[in-house]
């Protein structure tokens, strides 16, 4: 969703540069550095929106290494102003945008790589904006370490069915897929978003899979 | 579902070897010879029940040949009550065993292949049992022929979330998905099963998928 602009939060990023990272860090290839411990490779969540999701995971997972990603700077603002509070070693903001993740991130540095209630953008038309676009899952292809895994959580129809069918068709392997996250053997241990939250309180079902490039045999990278 | 014995299905069945066939009939290769019109490749519905689909099939489509096969001769004595009546020249019902397609069918024999509400064998142990498992699959790739699909609907959400899984795992290319089919484009188009019928007045969802074993680049036949 988007935010009204926050007059606050480009002074708040400047102040605090140990937690945030522009898009012009130069990074690619040494985001371990930025965290104290260097715990490889590292989960990214593309499209943090407040960052409920990504805190809670940062904080259940102090063995991994977290990066929130968001291109709205009133959102990251909303992230920030949590994590000055919390201060979690292993969480670190970015700015930046999720379509164009291999400029930012070099082959194999991302474990998991998490797209929580992405645009659906349903019309037809505007069908290369979805996220699970066939390329950028290219792009996530590149990023992702072996047996690195994409998961990916929506409440839209369309958007499931239509990234079910396109990770099938870049040759993705299916891990793990839920028509009713909330109702399944995975609703103990689900980190919410803000929006799913909400969402699921008014009794919608919650759509989820964990998909992996398919190596192809007598193939190598 | 299991059907009460009908004790007046084998005389129905004798009387009419017109319309039936059974699985000793060794028309491997050859069904187009029980059809008025030698329409191929042919239509074939694993596990009919009662009929309704496939009457409705074979009633919307003339231009296209139909076997109707069914395991249980109580279900199959029912299709042929309504078939004797109806006398549909591309309609043929075949009391057989789905769990074993490739003895019953040539290599390209069959256009596409509807599954509808097969049993889920929801226990893990039973899962070979599933007609999406991946060795029926492998039996469905081989009688299928080019650009055939797997036309597949129920209502049961961990036998749609398994078939999703397992479909990828085989390899074949999904070409239309929907979670909720009968508030979908193919609402208007959808022949219904009469399990179906009853189970969406409900307001229960229907999931559907088409799916096609893909060539691999650079594989013939």
């Amino acid at each position: 969703m988007r935010l009204r602009n926050k007059p606050w939060v480009p002074e708040l990023m400047a102040a605090h540069p140990e937690l945030v990272v522009s898009a012009q860090s130069g990074l690619k290839g040494h985001w371990a550095q930025r965290f104290t411990q260097p715990q490889l490779p590292i989960q990214l969540e593309i499209g943090s929106g407040k960052g409920q999701f990504i805190i809670g995971m940062a904080q259940a997972h102090p063995e991994l290494n977290f990066i929130a990603m968001e291109i709205q700077a009133s959102a990251l603002g909303m992230i920030l102003q949590k994590q000055v509070t919390l201060q979690l070693p292993n969480l670190q903001l970015f700015l930046g945008d999720g379509a164009a993740v291999t400029e930012y991130f070099a082959p194999q540095e991302i474990g998991n790589l998490y797209l929580n209630f992405s645009d659906p953008w349903p019309k037809t038309k505007h069908a290369k904006r979805r996220l699970t676009y066939p390329s950028f899952l290219a792009q996530y292809q590149q990023i992702l370490a072996p047996a690195g895994q994409l998961r990916f959580k929506t409440d839209n129809q369309g958007l499931f069915e239509y990234s079910l069918i396109s990770l099938n068709a870049s040759a993705w392997q299916f891990d793990f897929i839920s028509l009713d996250l909330h109702r399944s053997e995975r609703a103990a241990s689900n980190v919410q978003t803000e929006y799913e939250q909400k969402f699921a309180a008014k009794g919608q079902v919650i759509y989820a899979l964990d998909a992996q490039p398919q190596t192809m045999p007598g193939t190598s990278e």
